[in-house]
């Protein structure tokens, strides 16, 4: 018999609420296998209200009264004081009562870390869970990590970030053997700081089984190079909110170069259906995970659709019956081998 | 009596030597006044080849004959042991000579930054020269640095860079009063690594003449937030080929989705004009400044053409113009002041 599944989901968060995250849990269930059910956490008459009007879900959702929630302009802080007995507290504590094998919010992504973290507690050592970002590239979409805030990262930090991407993207996009990069400012062994060049002794030296590629620099981001690219919470959350800048400006630009005279508008028109696919191309994935963790947490974008959403349930299930936890906890347990392995830098060979 | 202006150019630099140098010269100087003259380092034979096709130059440029050219992928090290008497080197050593008051070249620019260093000094207390990008963005121009390779840089360092390229967006874009900002991961006071805020308290509270607007963000790069804005030569380098990949790929992934059948490129071929206008509108400012040194020396990129190298030429004639150096130096004098009004982090007020 399959192990049954329970995805736990914060059903009021996001832009949107419930009219979005219910009828987005319909549509992913459809195309899940029965044996994965929805936990739904939020306010049981609107809950209902939106259930209602999508067909029969008997069996399948569940609904858990939740009073409150967490606004998307609270601070972490405020969040950790007031959250308790909200729908995304809720939604993370039925993870850590055994309840769910995973949980997924649209809502506030600071508040969802450090509750996460809290209810959670972290497995890595770090100050955050790490928050992966999926970029699309030609070849199909890489794995970059940290784009949260953890904003200083030592050599372990670091190799722990590639340990947990790598493992990530195989059960995300079912690629065997992801490879990996670490981020710097050039490909040669003697550039960028202590930390990158230390991390990148380890992963080459230190016996891991990850299929590691050296250095990587930022275009190659969007190269596709490699499947995971790493980095520090800082210059991850730069770099990111720089090409979504990057992205949102050039696309601004395409919109007023196409509708500047009639010739334009026309020419737009009938290329029509080829820019919305090409705007479907440069979107990124909507989900992401927190990684680092005791219990898997997805973040789905605010400001996702039904259809966002619904992905962002259907990857959950994905990850949450991957190799996922185990496969982070086999190569953790190589770590310190492999600190101590590379650990002569100087003198040694 | 106007002062006159000797710009002194690496004629064989880029990937097209020459033959796009010396029409680029020529170009330019049609647009600038007579007090305006070229120095053209490189193969006399072929740049006075080129130089006969461009018209009556007479007075206006003189070629300096260099038995050598510095290879676009030599390494720094090996361009400072090999390069004297390459026309990058003799192109620099003429601003050392006083021969020039601003020297351009498109020539390779790891060894750009290191032979100006060697034959320049810095006055900046920098490992190497801070690398300035233009970044476009819907409202004109923002100015971000350092791009290069400080990868190190404590609170001083950034206040450095503040200094410079303010001073530079002034002279560059004739901005009175350039806005600048701080490139961090939130714009809360508490966030961010130890150098940053501690920049951030001395740029905010030391006294100096400057308009600045406190953190940005890695999206208010093409937003154009502030005007200048200022970082880690780490985090700038990746921020910066970060937001070039991604927009290669979308451009990349544009031209395909334009192509892909016949209603796209009829609509394609109506909308050509504007889409020229788009990707002129998203192509950075071609030439940017190395700053930090005793001597002012303008990087243009490597695939220049004429165009693209006559405007380059432009900026250097504006920037050495205008009151670019003394205000540095103005502002650098306020700096030791400033650093010992901000020093009392905890304890006082």
């Amino acid at each position: 018999m399959t192990q049954s599944l329970v995805i736990s989901i914060d059903a009021m968060g996001g832009d949107h609420g419930p009219s979005v995250v219910v009828p987005a849990a319909a549509r992913a269930l459809k195309e899940l296998p029965p044996h994965v059910r929805c936990l739904l956490h939020g306010d049981e008459a609107q809950v209902k209200t939106e259930a209602a009007k999508c067909g029969d879900l008997a069996g399948r959702i569940e609904i858990r009264h939740a009073e409150r929630v967490i606004g998307m302009d609270e601070k972490p802080a405020q969040a950790l004081r007031r959250g308790k007995g909200t729908s995304m507290w809720n939604a993370v504590e039925a993870l850590r009562e055994g309840e769910a094998g995973v949980a997924v919010s649209a809502g506030n992504t600071g508040a969802l870390m450090a509750i996460s973290k809290l209810i959670l507690r972290m497995r890595a050592d770090l100050e955050r869970p790490a928050l992966v970002a999926s970029v699309p590239h030609a070849q199909g979409v890489s794995t970059f990590l940290d784009v949260g805030a953890n904003v200083d990262c030592d050599a372990e930090r670091l190799v722990e970030f590639a340990i947990m991407g790598e493992a990530y993207h195989r059960a995300a996009h079912g690629v065997a053997k992801p490879t990996v990069g670490l981020l710097n400012v050039g490909s040669e062994e003697m550039k960028g700081h202590e930390e990158v060049r230390e991390a990148h002794r380890i992963l080459r030296e230190g016996g891991l089984d990850l299929e590691y590629r050296g250095f990587v620099e930022g275009d190659d981001i969007t190269k596709g190079s490699v499947d995971v690219i790493v980095t520090d919470g800082f210059t991850g959350n730069v770099a990111l909110k720089a090409m979504e800048g990057a992205a949102k400006f050039m696309y601004a630009e395409l919109k007023s170069a196409l509708t500047a005279g009639p010739f334009s508008t026309v020419g737009a028109l009938l290329a029509r259906p080829s820019l919305l696919r090409f705007r479907d191309r440069i979107n990124p994935p909507p989900a992401a995970p927190l990684l680092g963790l005791n219990g898997l947490v997805l973040k789905c974008h605010g400001g996702a659709d039904d259809r966002d959403f619904a992905k962002a349930i259907r990857a959950a299930a994905d990850v949450a019956q991957s190799g996922f936890a185990s496969e982070i906890e086999q190569n953790m347990s190589r770590l310190p081998a492999a600190l101590s392995t590379a650990a002569p830098a100087d003198g040694a060979a």
